[in-house]
């Protein structure tokens, strides 16, 4: 008899410089990760092998074989078909449109693949061991250099009719006015509540001739950060607080209107923005209260991620476990 | 043996003033509707009994006993707890809050009575016979007084954590500057994508001095309707238009920013106000194609509901046969 339980499951994050990969127990314990640079020269081409070959050392040195793994749950970084494991528009992988991953990976490996998006994955894993704590409906927002999302609708993950549910940080902020955004849209969330976005908004005003501590610094790197951004503010610095005050203000009009449409037990924000603590979560939480539906206010609370980068593979490992 | 098929299901709306009930068969199709006016006297305690009699009546009426019937599906106008079938805020039909509206239904009728918010059933009812025609992923915004909500994701209602979501009418779409709503809240969708948002709109417009068709039938009626708006737009009148042109630009941002999240094969437009046909469905589809992300803008469609007033017995008959 097969005993699922004490089988294993492996989680691969796939992103642009590096892969992750994880053994993981049929609980969601990581009991082994580890890294590979992804190469994506020659058309991508080597990056399915590489995990294959990944896989198979670390199996030689455990000692273990291929019964052992259940199968492999992945996160690309691109809307994909559930179905078919295909992934589209990933070109900084080097993979042409409509790259049928799950299948390449599967010939690769000889074990059983299943694909997400890599923000749905993370939203999966928090969802299973992270801040949702086994919430059944839960939104999470990764606030990185830019903002990805994921969306858990009653215990499963919604991927729209073309994979493209979760597209959060394309909601339109600003429907005149704002800054293009990479999608081609003007006035995306993202262009305000990604690192990216913050700095742009505190160059922005530091161009308009302001002074003090983040002027400071800027005069004296010649260039800034998000951080620096909420470092000075917490000391106080005008132009800082400002900026802070307006991504919290679109962001917290985004989340209650997201939760007017889902009322989520959670939402979980991640990323390296949702690190910068009180100073951002406080304005947002209160922006959240105000333009939130009185009942869903009562009810939908923003929390920040705990799994941290370990989200994209235990949420690719919870797919490889029930999908 | 127990022939599924040839059983019929009832699907009953409860609206304020006037309650709407059908026998329908497993496939969702009408066989008999009739409507009775709903008494929210007496702290709503009539609204049980006087249903259950209608039924009793209407199968004595064909000579059929209640064992033709499966249960009963019923939507009502409130936020509802799905397990319980307890329903929360329905002042205008003189309940108290949390009234356990499914127990006291199944007392009355001696059939098993599933509840769901009354925009629920109405989007349920189109996903399987309307314009949804079986989409799993589906939102059903429906522009009547008010602004109301549905949403379908894996092929079931979202409910929401406190049964809260599909409150679509109270997304935000003023931050600052809108006009207050009956929830209590500033510039919601409601206040500007509704029947009487759009003649708040024109009134306000007229108020500063407009001439033209649509101050001349004011003149002339001492009031206006969303009707009027539309019928004197069609005719070229410059406020009805700049009006429409207001909704149309914010129902597309919010409709783009649901679909940024939800990438739904369709959003459904149903209620009076989109029987103004194109004269706004235009608009509106021209805006969510500037405001969805691009992949969303190529596989979300926007459609207008088909089911009209029945939309809400044929859900509700479908929460009877599913759940």
């Amino acid at each position: 008899m097969i005993n699922l339980a004490e089988k294993w499951l492996i989680g691969v994050d796939l992103g642009g410089t590096t892969t992750k990969l994880a053994f993981i127990n049929y609980y969601g314990e990581i009991l082994y990760k580890w890294e590979i640079p992804t190469d994506n020269t020659e058309e991508g081409k080597n990056i399915t092998t590489n995990i294959a070959k990944a896989i198979d050392r670390k199996l030689e040195e455990l000692d273990l074989t291929k019964d052992k793994i259940i199968g492999i749950g992945m996160g690309a970084p691109g809307p994909v078909n559930l179905a078919t494991g295909v992934v589209y528009n990933t070109v900084n992988l080097g993979w042409k449109d409509n790259y049928p991953l799950k299948d390449l990976l599967e010939v690769e490996t000889s074990l059983p693949v299943i694909i997400n998006n890599d923000a749905n994955c993370a939203a999966l894993g928090e969802m299973w061991k992270g801040a949702g704590n086994g919430a059944k409906d839960l939104v999470c927002v990764t606030l990185g250099t830019g903002v990805g999302g994921g969306v858990i609708a009653n215990g499963d993950i919604v991927q729209g009719t073309s994979g493209a549910a979760g597209e959060i940080g394309h909601i339109t902020s600003l429907a005149s006015g704002g800054a293009p955004c990479n999608c081609g849209k003007i006035g995306c969330l993202e262009t305000i509540a990604s690192a990216t976005g913050i700095v742009r908004q505190a160059f922005d005003r530091l161009q308009m001739g302001t002074t003090g501590d983040l002027a400071g610094l800027y005069n004296e790197k010649g260039h800034i950060t998000a951080k620096d951004v909420f470092d000075t503010a917490r000391a106080g610095d005008e132009t800082s607080l400002l900026v802070i005050s307006e991504t919290a203000l679109h962001l917290g009009v985004a989340l209650a209107n997201i939760a007017n449409t889902l009322n989520p037990e959670k939402i979980v924000l991640g990323g390296g923005v949702s690190k910068a603590g009180d100073i951002l979560l406080k304005p947002v939480v209160e922006n959240f209260g105000k333009f939130a539906f009185s009942r869903v206010k009562e009810s939908t609370v923003i929390d920040i991620a705990t799994l941290g980068n370990d989200a994209g593979v235990i949420g690719a490992a919870w797919l490889a476990k029930n999908k």
